[in-house]
This record gives C-alpha cells, structure tokens and sequence, in this order.
C-alpha cells in the first residue's frame, strides 16, 4: 500500500495513452481493409463469409463505385462546413483567450510579483499575471484538442459509413463490425489523445511553475474551459446543421412526396448525412472530451489545494489521471469482446451486444479502480473541503470513482429501456400512434419525462457517497469514473451515426431492400446507443459540473452556498431558466432553418424537370449551403448566452448569485437533457419498430404510409432537434458555466459583485 | 402613523368581506335577469339593445330550450362528478387529518402539558397536543372552505354558460357582460369567503390560545394544507376529467369524422363541456384560494413570532388581512370598469378590456396598499429572520408588497403576449402549420421555452427586493400583493371557460354561425385570460412557496440551507426531478384515459345507426363515466406522490434534505409549468387564428380541414394536457410540499432524518 514512485506513474500514464492510440491505429487499419475503390474488386476479405445469410450484391461493381462517390461527396461536405465553423471558432478563441488573460491579469493589477499562496499564505506563489498567461495558454490547448478530436471523428466515420455499407452485402455481423471498430478508432483516440496533451501540458507547466502546484493546477483548468467552449459550439453548431438538414427533407421527402428516408432524389440527403457526422459524431466527440478534461481539472485543482499538493505527491497527486490510463486499458480488452470473441449472426444480437460493452467495462474497470487506488494512493491522507481539512482513506476513493462507474451503467441501462423498441416504453409509443400524432406526442413526452426518474435517483446516490466520503474531491473522481469507460462509450456512441450514414449510402446508391433492412436494424440499435451515449454525457456532465462548482466555490473563497439568502436564491431560480432559454434558441433555430431547407426542396421538385422521375440530380450543394449558413449564424446567440452568463453574473452580482446560477442550471438543466434526450429517442425508435414489422403488434400499426406510421414520422421529427440539438447542448451548458466560473473565480473574488458594491 | 385601533381592525376586515359577498351576489342577480327557461320568452332585457350588431334568433323559443336542456346536462354532470369526487376526498381529509394529529401529537409524546415556547422560551405555550388538534382542525376548514369555493365556482359556470349563449344572439358585447359577470361572481365569492373563514377560525382559536400567539399561528397553517390538499385533487382529477374527454371528443370527432367541435353528434362531447367546469372552474377555484390561504399563512406564522406577536398588536399583526380586505374593495371598483363603465361593441375591444382590467386593479391596489401600509402598521418593527431580528420600517413592507403586485402584471401582461393570437409569437406557430404538425410542435415548444425567461427575472426581482427587505415576511407580503386581486384575476380567468361552454352549446342548440362566431371570438380571448390566470397562479405559488419554505425552515430550527452540503444538494436535485414526474404521471393518464374515449365514441359511431346523421342521439353517459372513472383513479398516484414525498423524505432523511428538495422542486417546477401553460395556450390560440381567418395571412392559412388547419388541431390536442393538466397542477405541487412540511416541521424537528440516524 502507498504511493507508486513519481518514475513509475511518469512512465505509465503516457504509456496507456500510446498503447490507446495504437491500438486506434490497428482498429483503423483493420476497417481500411474494406475498400471502396473501384480498383479492389472482389477479393478483399470477402473469404470469410458468414453462412447463415444470404449475400448479395457483393460482385457488383457499380454499386461500390456509387458508394465511392457518396461517401466522396459526404466527406467533402463535412469537412469543408468543419473548416469553415473552425474559421469562426479560432477568431472566438483568440477573442476569448485575450479576455481570460486580461480579466485574470487585472486581479492584482498585471503585477510581476510574487504573491503569498491562497491556501498556504506563508509559501510564495507565481504572480497573477502568470497565472493569466497559462490558463489562456491551457484554454487553447484545450480548444484545440477538443477541435482535433471531433476533426479525427468525423473524419473516421466518413472514412467507414460506406465500408459498413458494403460489408452489409455480406450480412449483418460483418457491417456491425466494421462500424464498431471505427466507432472504437474514435473512442481511442480521443481518451488516448486528451490524456497525453493533459498529461503533457502539466509535465510543460511544471517547467515554470516548479513548485507552486497551486497555480499550476489553477492555470490548467483553462484546457477544461477550451475543451468545452469549443465543444460548445460544436454541438450546438453541428446539431442546428444536421437537424435543418433532416427535419427539411423529411418535411418533403417522406410526408409530401412519399419518398423513402436518403432517397437520392431529394436534393438535402447529402445535408443530412453531412449532418450526422457534423452534429453527432464530431459535436458528440467534443462534448466528452470536454466532460472528460473538465472532470480531470476538477479533480487536479482539488487535490492540488489538498494533501497530495502540500506535501508535492506526485503519484497520488495524479490519480486521476491514471484512473484514466486504467480505463484505456480496460476498454481495449472489453473491445475484443465485439470484434473477436463474440460474433454477431443475426439482427436480435445487436443490442444485446454492445450492452455487454458496458456490462464488461464496468465489471473490469472496479477490479482496475481497485488496483489504481491501491498503488497510487497513500492509505490516508486529507481532502480540501471548503476551508475544513477531510481525512480520507485510498479505499474511500476507490468507492467514489466506483459509484460514478457503476451508476453510469445504471443510467445506460435505464436509457436503453426507454428508448429501445424491444421493451414496452417504446411499444407503448408506438401503439399511440393508432390515434394519430397527437397522442403519440402526448405519450413521447410523458416516457422522456418518466425516464428522468432513475438517472436522478443514480445520480443522487453517486453524489451522496463520494459528497460524504471525500467531498468536492470525491465528487470530481465519481465523475472520472463514470467517463473512465469513455473509449468504449464513445465506440458503441459514434456506432450509431455512422450505421445511420450507412443506411443512407445503401438508399443513395440503389442497394437491394435486404441491404437496406440489415442497416435499419442497425441504425435502430444505434438509437439506443445514441441515446445510451447522451445518457453519459449527461450524468457525468452533472457530476462533473458539481465538482467544478465545489472548486469554484472554493476558488472563489465562499464558505457556504446558502439558499435562504435573497443573492442566492435568484441565482438558482434564474439558473434554473436558463436551460429553457437555451432549448427555446436552439430549437427554434432548427424550426426557422428546416422551414428555409423545405422552401428549398420544394423549389428543387417544383422547378428541376425529371428530378421526381430520377432522371435529373438535384442540387445537394444549395442544401448544404443553407444548413451551413443556418448553423453558423444560429450558434452564435445560444453561445453568447452560455459564455456571457458566468461573465455577467459573477461580475455585476458576485459569486454568491453565480453560485446559485450554477447550482440551478445544474438540477435543472439535467432533468431537461435527459427528458429530451429520452423522447427523442423513443419516437425515432417507435417509427423504426412500426417500419420493421418485426412482431404481430408491429405488423399491426404498419407498413410504411400507414396513418399510424405516418403520426410516428411526426413524432420522429419533432424529436430530432430534441435528441440532437438541444438536449445534448444542455449538458455543455451546464458544464461550461461551472468550469468559466471556477477559471474567472480569481477575477470575480477581485472585482465581481459590481452591482450590489453600488447599491 | 402608527397601528390601527384593534376594534378598527376587528371591523373592518369582516366588513370587507361581507361587501364582496353581496357585490358577487348582485352580480348574479344581474346574471339571473337572462332567463333560460322557456317560459320567459321575449322579455327580459331585450330592450337596451346593441344597435352596431345584428340581432338573431332572439325569439326562437326553441334555441332557448335546447340551451335549457344543454345547461341542465352539464350541471348534473359536473354536479354527480364533485360529489363523487368529494366522496373520496372525504375519505382522504379523515385519514389525513389523523396522520397530521398523531404526527403532530408525537411531537412531545401526546403531553397535555405547556411547554416552553419556541421563540421566546421565557413564556409558555400550549401542549404540543393542542396545536396538534388545532392544526387538524385548521386543516379541516381550510379543506371545506376548499371545496366550497371550486363548488360554488362550478354552479356559477354552470348557470351561466348557457345565458352567455342566449346573450350572444344579442351581440358579443352582452354576452362579454354575461360571462364576465358570472365570473366575478365566482372571484369575488372566493376572495371573501376565503378572508371571512380565516378571520373567523383566528378568532375562535384566540378563544383558547389566548395570549400564545406562536401556537395559534402555527396551528392556523393547517388551514393552507386544506386548502391546498383539496386543491391538488381538483386539478389533477379535473384536469383528467376534462382533457381525456376533450382529446378523446377531438380525436375522433375532429380528425377522423371531420365534424365540428361541440357537435352534439359527439358522444363525448357533454362530458368535454362538463370537464371545462371541473377542471377549469372548480380546479381553478381551489388552486387560487389555496395560493391565498397559504401565503396568508405563511405571512401569519412568520408576523406571530416578530416583534407584531411578540408585543401582541393585532392590527398590525393583522396586515395580511387588512391587504387581502382592501383587494377586494379595489376589485369591486375595478369590476364596474367592464361591465358598466366602458361597453364591448366589437370583438377587437375584448382582449384590450380585460387587460384594461388586470391594469386598473394594479393602479388602483397600489395607493390601497399605501393606504393600508400607513394606517395598519407601526412605522418601525423588527422581522423574524432566521434566528436573527431584522428592522423593518412599514414603507419596506408597502413596496415589499407593491413588487408583488406588479410583477403579478408583468407576468399576466407578458403571458397575454406569448399567447394571445393578436402577436407574432402565436401567428408564427399558426405560420409553421403550412409545414406540418411536426413543425408546429417544435414552434409551439420553443415559444413555450420562451416565454419562461421574462417572468422568472420578474419573480427573481420580487424575490431580492422583498428578502432583502424584510426576509421572508416580504416574501409572503409579495405573494399575497400578488394574489390581491384575485377577485379580478378570477373574474377574468373564470370567463374562459364559461365562454367556452357557451359556444358548446351554441353549437350543440343548432344556432347559427354567426352566433358560433361571437362565442368562439370571446373563447379565443378566454384562452389567453387562462392562460393570464395561470400565469398568475404560478408566479404567486413560486412566492407562497419560497414564504412558507422560509416560514418552514425557521420552524424546523435550520439556520442555513447550505446547497455545498451532500444532504442538501441531493434534496435539490431530486426536488427538481419531481415535477417530471409528476408530469409524466398526470400526462400518461390523460392519454390513457383518452384513448379509452376514443374507443367509446368509436364504438357508438359504428354502432349506433343514424347517430352520424344526427337521427339518433348518442349515449353521453357512458362517455362521462369513462371520464369519472379515468379521473379518479388516475389522481391518486399524482396525489400521493406530492402528500408522500414531503413525509418521507422528513422522516427518513431530515430536514435539510427536505429543504433541498422544497427548493429544488420550486425552482424547476416554476419553469415546467409556465412553458407548458402557454405553449398549450399559445397551439390552442394558433388554431383558433386560422380558423377565424381574420387577416390575409390567417386567410392564406384557412379555411377549416385545410393542412394547416389539420397540423394546428394537432398542437391543439397535445396542447391539452399540458396546459389544463400536469402545467396548472405543478403550481400546486410546489405549494403544497412546502405548506405540508411546514405543518410537520414540528414533528421531523423531533424526529426527522431516521436513516441517517441509522448509518
């Protein structure tokens, strides 16, 4: 039992996130074998063919060549809107990086002096102005990370959408698996990648800072802050973008024209699954990384201003970063549970499957956790905690990050249950739609509602153990825990969107029926991941937020956070409305941008000859262009809302109301995301069970046209800015207040509470 | 300056009351003067007629006795269903007042002995087994009082609906005065009735309490707990009522048989019109006294233990009162500006009238509560505050309760806004109808989010001024500034519904369409004066509620509501979940119940030869029992939900957890029911804004059965429940957890947080 030594965990950690990324490599170049060129012909891998099914189609070289130039002009698409939303964001950045330097830089008024600690006022500290100039520097390397890995992802799933797509020929086992692996390439990446420039960045500080660890765990919250801003925009951006594009050529396509989803025909299908990996894969990317880099500061901040800081343990001081390290290597040994050890035959074993992913991770990451807390942990030392010193033991943590864990599974669990059609919430919806849309809605709506129940009773529980056992710390490292499965959450996530391309790239390029069938189910699992996935960032984004609020509490030099004082108190209710004025930007922002997609389509079908026959192509690229346009010039007041309110707040009201702003936003905000979230998911689901038919009562509601499928489509497409851009937007909101707050924590305590200093 | 005389004070708050109780029964002998019977014929009233308006069927005796008979339907109906639905709250009121006496009675072991008393432990009180008598005995009068007032409400309606009918053929002016007498009638029985009981049982009490003001003020709050218990019944069960009954009439009748709302070929279309008195009136009626009664109380308990009962000054201790008396004098002036100052001529003037009304009471209630302020308090007094004494000068509590008036405005003014088709926020949803449903949900839910934002900073700002005036007194004081004319506010709210009714019986008496028109045009202004009154009813529940949270935490003995403490924080974030699920629950019932309903007019139509054709009449009955049933087994869950959570989570985790979640469910509460009252009014008014056709834009939306028209009764439909059920039944969920907890404080002080104990 103790600490690891300080040569040990500098070697392990960068180790993990090595063998991380090039265990994403070997997953990469496992999928490249897929080809898509007209060159490769029939005989890449297409030997080990699964008997049970039928094949088709797998010869036919025009369909690979279709498939080719979809994928093509998909890629294309997302990159060049990417590019374009990076141009915004990097003018933001700097913009955003010159206020941090400058607000942090006026708490002592730009001095170069040295200062007497905040927690150990008889050491000598860095001067402000250092600390300025750091955090503005983490804040850009967390952007920029947080760029790159929702970059790297979108990149990976337009690389594999079309390979799952022609692995689809060849049965349903063999496509789920090419879009798990690039669903795990993503994953991997992406945890192994914010670990080591985390991990770096801190080893690069401490060049400077030496000994002030107070001032180097303070400064490195700002990659947290970039991480999420960026993550921001992200989400918010790409989830306008992809669900224009969705909700306008559903508008057309599927209730005006009767033609199926991804019909080349309709002229914003392109949009649209440009959108999936704008919105739902590189969005999705950002937003955990940020979850993941924020909860990591959280628990650094912490523990710096703690035992292991005073007393410069290094090992101890980095358990949470090796937390993570473990994770890496747990997810990697779940992964081969999917690829290698088992093997999908048939549609029904889809879902069971990747819930296996969170069933083993879980179950390895708690004996992981264990060997973690017993090696880089002393047996006792003491916890920060709002002014008082807690003692806590090693196996005090290892039950806070295990709870996070296992209440994560908790909540994938629920989600999966209520959003899934294989259980009767699903059914139940979509029985409803006998009566037509209405009481579909009505039901939708009552199920996303219903599904909060436990997810708050998990997160509750989480929050109360790790709370007792090691305060604001023990909350940070539950968080941890909860994303210590990340690369496996993001795998079994970015399956899901890329499944949907898939079905996509099979309607464009005139794939049999068959094909079409072996993607939906698919794509309908990937629902349930999506879901599962939102599920995640939403829990973890509340336990994450909470320990950045405690460390900002704690930053900010505020003894208690009381609600029976009036600064409070309309900080939480005000902070308790934000979600809404969020939500109502956000999807209005869909609303107004889809209305434009469908004037546009209508346009197209009304004004091209031959187009509705086939005969003609339509124009994607105007498609595209009113997507982007809606996306960039619509994320900006959502944006501006989340990023000013901490800044306004702190600064006119103090921390005491933005205390109460953050506390509400949270408790409020989370029974939002999860409510829309779960709805959403739920109706997509609904249509897809009356679409597939796959039992009596199915049967009984369909087919596709029938008036219950067509009240289903409804509720589908209300559902969309609901699961995708809203609802997963909401847990950034809470995130980023949290984590801008304990950044500008110095600033507030300085000079905030303008306001009430005039009264 | 200085306090009134108490004979002064003894006499003129009986006074006040027993003037509102003979002005509403003058109000409903003008009411009566229109006569239903067929006996009556041609003479009654018909002589000052509106010259602008054509005149018809005015001497078609048989229009009269179909309306008479239509009238007689709905009465029955709402009567059998009150008194079955009385039957079980009977039941519930016994078996609840015991808990509230054995509780209460353990508090000290069932000791017939004085104690010493909280506040001022030199004096003694009465036994903790008197107050637990007399608490159970407030709570039976407050429940009865309860009853009485949705009662009264629903007969008022009831008779008055099908007079506003028979005034329409005379021209919308007369029928505006008709049904806005009729619902004066109801606010000023309510406003007085309410002031007279709470008067009367202070004084009985006194009769053996004597100089313990603490125990006397204590005990009175059970009468909120009646108040609002019966309350929660009546909405949640009314609200089942008329909304399973309304959707389930749509549904069928509307959608698929394409015949006209109210059409008496409806089976359920009798039970839809009882359901609009039940829910709307009687629900309406004991939500409201509940709010007074509360904040009352609140303002009451608080005043008992500052230096007013302290030093024994009845007058001033009387304030709450004295302001609630002079509301009804200003409500009985500002009446006489509808109905005899100013005359309706054309449909446009109605809206800008009732608003008239909502400004002349405010402006009016601000010199009466200069007036009262001056007259009825010392010009300096100290304030309970949380274990400390605050000085408190009489002008403080004149703008403590001036804030909460006018933000009472700003809430009803902006909710007229968010809601009335008359701006764009309505006429854009109506616009995003030519789309689909689809988009007409996203619109409507985005509008719903909206509208949120601007109240809440109006209550936040309440809040501040008056905490940081006079704790929480001012707060209380500001819920009942708010709630002081409530006569009014009633008025204005109660004549939706009756105007409703009315053009449900218009259609079903076979009157014209112009008639039809007139009673659909005061509707669609009743829609947004529901929607007012709810706004009303949630922005003074969000201040009774934070009062008698404060009231409840100083009698619970806390000293701080700490959110950075585990217990507290997880109170906060599970309070804030319960209002989705509450939601869900009444939500799904009201689908349910719904498709019941739509099966059984389904079944009748299909069943019941020439019933389409209008030959045969349907069976009415069984649709109201489906109706009844629905609604009284379906409000038990809901109900026990918001009884239980209080006592549970006192008696097993304490009494900061429960603070926790009191806050948490206000906070998130206020939110859901706000967006989800006006999005429902806002879908309903959007469908009546193509119906009407009154612009080109609403023309090129039109006419009825068009596409838009179609999608608009969708959002309509999904509308319902959410604006007439879970929205308008959170306000009393927030309510009455906190009102209950303060009844119980004195027992979880004693007993409370058995499961922490434990570990």
């Amino acid at each position: 039992m103790g600490s690891m030594s300080e040569a040990a965990t500098q070697v392990l950690i960068p180790a993990a996130a090595l063998v991380g990324i090039g265990f994403a490599l070997l997953q990469w170049f496992l999928v490249s074998r897929v080809k898509v060129s007209d060159s490769s012909g029939a005989d890449n891998g297409y030997k080990d063919r699964l008997i049970e099914e039928e094949e088709e189609g797998v010869d036919n070289l025009d369909a690979v060549i279709k498939c080719a130039e979809i994928q093509n002009a998909i890629s294309v698409g997302a990159t060049s809107f990417l590019f374009t939303q990076y141009k915004y964001l990097s003018i933001f950045m700097v913009a955003f990086g010159l206020i941090i330097f400058l607000f942090l830089g006026s708490v002592k008024g730009f001095s170069t002096q040295s200062e007497p600690c905040t927690y150990n006022p008889t050491n000598l500290c860095k001067p402000a102005l250092a600390n300025a100039f750091f955090s503005t520097l983490a804040f850009l390397l967390g952007a920029l990370t947080s760029v790159l890995s929702g970059f790297l992802g979108m990149k990976i799933a337009t690389y594999a959408n079309a390979r799952t797509t022609l692995e689809a020929r060849k049965g349903v086992g063999k496509a789920f698996i090419t879009a798990f692996r690039s669903g795990a390439v993503m994953g991997f990446l992406l945890a192994a990648n914010g670990l080591l420039v985390l991990y770096v960045s801190i080893n690069l500080f401490k060049l400077y800072y030496g000994d002030d660890w107070e001032g180097l765990y303070e400064s490195i919250t700002g990659y947290g802050l970039g991480g999420s801003s960026m993550a921001l925009f992200g989400r918010v951006g790409g989830g306008i973008y992809t669900k224009a594009a969705d909700v306008g050529a559903d508008l057309v396509g599927k209730v005006e024209k009767n033609i199926p989803e991804d019909d080349p025909r309709n002229p914003a299908v392109i949009a649209d699954n440009v959108g999936d990996n704008v919105g739902d894969i590189a969005g999705m990317g950002s937003d955990l990384f940020g979850s993941y880099a924020e909860s990591s500061c959280a628990a650094l901040f912490v523990s710096s201003i703690s035992s292991f800081g005073v007393s410069h343990d290094f090992s101890a001081m980095s358990y949470p970063l090796i937390v993570s390290a473990m994770g890496i290597v747990v997810c990697l040994i779940t992964t081969l549970f999917a690829t290698d050890l088992f093997e999908i035959k048939n549609v029904s074993e889809i879902e069971p499957s990747l819930k296996r992913q969170l069933l083993i991770s879980t179950v390895l990451m708690t004996a992981g956790i264990a060997m973690v807390s017993f090696f880089a942990l002393p047996s006792e030392f003491t916890i920060f905690n709002f002014g008082t010193d807690k003692v806590v033991k090693n196996w005090h943590l290892f039950f806070c990050v295990a709870i996070g864990l296992w209440a994560g599974l908790v909540i994938g669990y629920i989600t999966e249950y209520y959003t899934s059609n294989a259980y009767s919430p699903v059914q139940d919806v979509a029985d409803s739609c006998r009566t037509g849309a209405a009481t579909n809605v009505i039901f939708g709506l009552a199920l996303g509602y219903k599904s909060v129940i436990i997810p708050i009773f998990a997160i509750a529980l989480a929050i109360y153990v790790s709370f007792s056992l090691a305060a604001m710390y023990g909350i940070a490292v539950a968080a941890l825990g909860m994303l210590s499965t990340i690369a496996t959450g993001l795998a079994i996530d970015a399956y899901g969107p890329i499944s949907d391309n898939a079905g996509g790239i099979a309607e464009m390029a005139g794939m049999s029926h068959k094909i079409r069938e072996r993607t939906d189910a698919l794509d309908a699992a990937g629902n349930t991941t999506a879901a599962i996935g939102k599920g995640f960032a939403i829990g973890s984004a509340a336990l994450v937020s909470l320990a950045l609020f405690g460390a900002f509490v704690s930053r900010a030099g505020i003894k208690e956070v009381d609600v029976l004082t009036p600064k409070v108190f309309i900080g939480l209710i005000v902070g308790a409305m934000l979600p809404y004025w969020f939500s109502a930007m956000t999807m209005k922002s869909v609303g107004s941008a889809a209305l434009k997609m469908v004037e546009e389509v209508r346009r197209q079908f009304n004004t091209i000859p031959g187009l509705m026959e086939g005969t003609a192509t339509p124009d994607y690229a105007t498609c595209v262009k009113i997507s982007t346009d809606a996306s960039l010039k619509e994320m900006i007041p959502p944006g501006a809302l989340v990023m000013l309110t901490p800044l306004i707040a702190g600064t006119l009201f103090g921390v005491e109301t933005l205390a109460g702003v953050l506390a509400g936003s949270l408790v409020s905000g989370v029974q939002v995301a999860i409510s829309a979230s779960n709805t959403g998911g739920a109706w997509d689901n609904a249509k897809k069970y009356i679409e597939a038919g796959g039992s009596e009562h199915a049967k009984s509601l369909g087919p596709k046209g029938s008036d219950p499928h067509k009240a289903a489509v409804i509720g589908d497409t209300i559902g969309d800015p609901l699961k995708d851009t809203s609802g997963p937007s909401l847990n950034i909101l809470i995130k980023l207040m949290a984590v801008e707050s304990l950044v500008f924590a110095p600033f507030f305590a300085a000079h905030g509470g303008l306001l009430f200093k005039l009264l």
